[in-house]
């Protein structure tokens, strides 16, 4: 069955994404990088088997491959962030899409932002239940609406209008989210959930801060950045964490640098992380790294919170920090260069 | 009825603000000041009547003094803020709170944000359709929950938790909202909306782009920032504006500013336009007014956009501008220097 699930996400993306039935490489001098995340929080070696990493590694290789051969056809950045994010929808053991974790109530509710760097151009949604993959609902809001955010019912009937493929909620529970519920609503009622719990928190859940998101510079030197997530476990009241914010959990603009951010979304939100990295960038000059690194090592543990992000610019330099124990991430350069971590070390 | 509505909207903020119920001033040398706005639009003299006028100019003085009254007693920026938005969300002459414009379906979904600078603690609701005053809603959030933002149903049963005052959507209905809409609807018939259309085309209305936002400099040198809005007339599909953007439409950081914005929420958002001006403040040094006015006046207009902000400073500085004919706008200081403006000239 996995196969072939595999197999029918890459046709229904291969029929989505127009370059991919292009067959002409792009120059071998042209220039292009794509990085991804699945999610920052405590992913430590003591707590992986070597299947679980094999599965992580092979999910995360599967969108870098899919991302890879839109971006070496000449395809665009926002073709190639989409695509990646679809297959890491598509992927149950990551929070977003399928393998989302559940509201208080044992729902999916599921957030995704993209933006295109050349344009500025940005669409994001929030909340919706029923979007087989938030991230098509996000480009549909970008490029044939004329606002930039959508929430709730109203945003799952714009993704039903424009051609968005519609689930019953039932098809994003797994096993692992219901569990994960479980125990974060027994946790609830053992004790109050304290304001500054780090995600480095040993009773802590892994997935409870997970993420994925995809950031690219293509062959043609544009930008784009994209974020999907399930939120947290348990989470009520209709919260909306930083991945549907542009500014906040999502950010591209070819003057500087695309940002995908993972982590405890409440502090990436307040410090406008996303957009603050890139304005180190455009108003002060400071190197990708340099600026992402003072933005998640520095002023958001500052404020107490936990989380990474990802990102490259105009360059095609990128970067990677992240404050937890572990964050899944990967790139892959025009140069065949690549690398897929998880662990700090 | 209407002296009589005023006077229960000042005793239920009395009641609401700690700060009003001490005497005792501040030190006649502590500096503060506040800046509201009641958006941005199509405010020309050719449009108005001295009636129309008047009630404009009561309605911002009713919500400055109310601020003032806050601020010289040593209140704090947060309440100062929040106090001058329940004013303006209560008085149905602005698009918040009563008066809000209507949605395509013929209901009020309101939106609001509030920011603190001491703590960049922040919190925002959007989509609220029962909440009286949605600003309250977003200080609950920002105070009493671990989250930053929240929306629809759940917002609403947060902010009844936490002892926000609910009401049926009808109270927010006026007359003019309704005709508003029905106007709206008409022209949507007669032709599509063009991507690019301008606050300043004439067939555009008023009070399509109208919000309210106030920022202060308290006393203890303290900024904070609030923004409430209904949104646009004849919105669809959950549409989420600036407003209740952290980094979009609110922004305040003792560290550079604080920031409120009206005008075409798709543009603020994808410019990140409070956060873009704090950045150029805390990164490159500007002044404030220059930072405002590049983004207001160079950044917004080169993307097809429209609309204004107010700022103040760490130093009480202020900033009030915008690119449409007019913003209605007022600020109060320490010094008791004064002024209600709503033209350009």
């Amino acid at each position: 069955m996995y196969p072939m699930k595999q197999l029918l996400t890459y046709l229904f993306i291969i029929a989505a994404i127009p370059a991919l039935a292009q067959t002409k490489l792009v120059d071998k001098d042209a220039k292009f990088v794509l990085v991804i995340h699945g999610g920052a929080g405590s992913v430590n070696r003591k707590n992986m088997t070597p299947d679980k990493e094999k599965a992580y590694t092979d999910g995360l290789q599967r969108a870098l491959t899919v991302g890879y051969n839109i971006l070496v056809r000449g395809g665009s950045a926002v073709d190639a962030v989409q695509a990646c994010i679809m297959v890491l929808e598509d992927d149950s053991l990551f929070n977003a899409g399928k393998g989302a974790v559940m509201t208080h109530e044992g729902h999916c509710e599921l957030d995704a932002s993209i933006m295109d760097g050349k344009s500025l151009k940005a669409g994001a949604v929030a909340g919706v239940t029923t979007v087989r993959n938030p991230i098509c609902a996000a480009r549909a809001v970008m490029e044939k609406s004329r606002h930039v955010m959508m929430a709730g019912k109203g945003a799952e009937m714009f993704a039903a209008e424009n051609n968005c493929s519609i689930v019953d909620n039932s098809y994003f529970h797994t096993e692992r989210s219901r569990r994960a519920l479980e125990g974060a609503i027994r946790d609830d009622s053992i004790r109050e959930i304290k304001q500054k719990k780090s995600v480095n928190d040993p009773e802590n859940r892994d997935n409870k801060y997970g993420t994925v998101g995809a950031v690219a510079l293509d062959a043609s030197g544009n930008l784009a950045a994209a974020t999907s997530t399930g939120g947290m476990t348990n989470k009520r009241f209709g919260r909306i964490g930083d991945s549907p914010i542009i500014g906040a959990g999502t950010y591209a603009d070819n003057n500087s640098c695309a940002i995908s951010c993972t982590g405890w979304g409440e502090y990436f939100i307040r410090l406008g992380m996303a957009k603050a990295v890139a304005d180190r960038i455009e108003l002060k000059g400071m190197k990708l790294d340099d600026a992402a690194k003072e933005m998640i090592l520095t002023k958001l543990p500052a404020l107490g919170g936990d989380g990474g992000l990802i990102g490259v610019d105009k360059e095609g330099n990128i970067t990677m920090p992240f404050n937890t124990s572990g964050m899944y991430r990967a790139y892959i350069k025009s140069t065949g260069e690549k690398e897929i971590l998880m662990y700090r070390d």
